[in-house]
């Protein structure tokens, strides 16, 4: 393993990755909207994970690092900490592997998701809110059992398993000018530099793809870490998107700093009204976090005109009291 | 056309209506959902026509229908009355063809529906609540313009149109047990009959995929027509599946009454239930009315256990103020 590869390495390394998970996971279908297109005076391609096992792109991150574990690792099994979908994807390849598993959730997290989790055999160990309190009781975990930490985004195999994403929609749809994802620890859009970077180093200038992020204004630690060159957090992460609220770490954001072209903030209106543009055009239910994008998008459509542009809808897992008080216009309601 | 066709006939019928329809239509996916299959003990496949153009399967019937109109009755124009899909249907297809529409739209219709007509070129004369209203509203139109009226679902071209949903849902996935429609004005599963019982007849009588219908309790007239042997019609219809309130016609009630096998009827709470498993579990943004077939699948499980049993979802265009209402467990609020 080579956290800064060549281009060459970097592609075969995205290659055996795509080959290595392949067999045990959803290829997620893209979707489009005629009506969404001519909205927006582009073209747009909706990678769909919200269709992927366990409800969300995460189980690749998780598999790609789950299957390299070497015989004695495996046995001692591997444990996360996470508030959502990454704790269902790793209980779904601890599972298919046969290996223990020990799932920190913090206090706070999406009750939806914690049972989603514990549904496919997710060994759940409760937790205090703050960030230490849930690396801290990794710690004691890992201490005691020798288990292997999966951290969810700042880890180069789970970055490496999250770019398949993309890999997956530029095999099917064909070039694109740029892509849109939701930033929250990073993992997913670090994935999709990895796999741009190694499709635009083979391209002339002209015909680059753009990494673009999306995040929320009230969690927009991402934007001013690119602002201040230095990883940043937030002081309160009020935003109904709950898979973006936490923070980026050392592996991925150099990889943002490098290819990611720019980081739109979203206000929780404007990622209310793209999960309600996702459901009612599209007809696919996704969770907030994955609207940010599309949210993101709509603030610069005018720069994308006449453009092809790729979206990572990230996840559908969501409590429907949540949705309800949403679409009831109580956005905040719905923060928990 | 021929109404009673030999088996032969309708093979060919049914393969000239696919050839006729596919190059202006999607061919919509299955989905399926491994934790669906679990709680109930067979394998299920969900046709998705909720993503569809025009956000449901009444495109199919409509553009076979309007694609054999001659030149001059196109030049007339067609004319409709739906309380719903039919009517986005219609104007899809007149403007895919370049010829003039009339939708008649009751009093009541889902304002969505009514929208999403509009949006796609639909030309919307609002009349009364009754089917006499919209029936004389129609007729008064053809009249005038010599419009040639395209029947929701009392139709052979449109019955035809709508079954090969059943036939692509069999291509993809093989031989099934059973199939699920929803039964509003008969138009889906008339065409699930026509399309199983072409294939029924080349297999011996162990094989036998059976038609069943899903029908709210509250609008079940189709239910009470196959046990009485006339059409009967409802006195009022106060369900949340707005798809599924109108009578059969005398073209697909004989289809039925010779080939379905059992028609299901649910309560609401059976049918929201049945939604938020499809949102929750399939991630699809389906309507009320796609959610009837699972929901009386779901009270007659027991007969399936080890199946294959396939739903046409059929449908996903919904008021987003209605989804919160059912969210909030006040179904009633969502009908209007």
């Amino acid at each position: 393993m080579k956290i800064d590869p060549s281009k060459e390495d970097l592609v075969v390394q995205l290659r055996e990755t795509q080959s290595r998970i392949a067999p045990h996971i959803h290829r997620t279908p893209v979707h489009r909207s005629t009506m969404l297109d001519q909205m927006h005076g582009a073209e747009l391609f909706f990678k769909c994970e919200n269709f992927q096992k366990g409800g969300s792109y995460k189980l690749r991150g998780a598999l790609n690092a789950a299957l390299q574990l070497t015989a004695p690792q495996k046995q001692r099994g591997v444990v996360t900490h996470s508030s959502g979908n990454f704790a269902a994807a790793v209980a779904i390849a601890s599972r298919k592997l046969g290996i223990p598993n020990y799932i920190v959730v913090p206090e706070g997290a999406t009750p939806a998701k914690i049972e989603a989790a514990r549904a496919y055999g997710g060994n759940i160990i409760a937790t205090g809110p703050t960030l230490a309190d849930r690396v801290g009781a990794a710690q004691r975990i890992i201490d005691e059992t020798g288990a292997t930490l999966l951290h969810p985004s700042n880890d180069w195999n789970v970055i490496l398993g999250q770019g398949t994403c993309t890999t997956e929609l530029l095999a099917e749809v064909g070039e694109l000018d740029a892509c849109f994802c939701p930033v929250g620890g990073g993992g997913v859009i670090a994935g999709c530099c990895l796999a741009l970077s190694a499709q635009n180093s083979a391209r002339d200038a002209g015909r680059q793809c753009m990494v673009m992020g999306g995040e929320p204004m009230a969690a927009d630690d991402a934007y001013r870490s690119l602002v201040s060159g230095q990883i940043e957090s937030n002081d309160s992460t009020d935003t109904i998107a709950d898979g973006l609220r936490s923070q980026l770490g050392d592996i991925n954001f150099p990889i943002m700093q490098k290819h990611v072209r720019e980081i739109v903030r979203v206000s929780e209106g404007e990622i209310v009204a793209a999960l309600e543009l996702l459901w009612t055009r599209l007809k696919v239910v996704v969770e907030p976090s994955s609207a940010v994008s599309l949210a993101a998008f709509r603030k610069v459509a005018s720069q994308f005109q006449g453009k092809r542009v790729g979206f990572i809808l990230t996840g559908g897992n969501i409590d429907l009291a949540s949705l309800s008080a949403v679409l009831s216009g109580r956005a905040s309601a719905a923060t928990r």
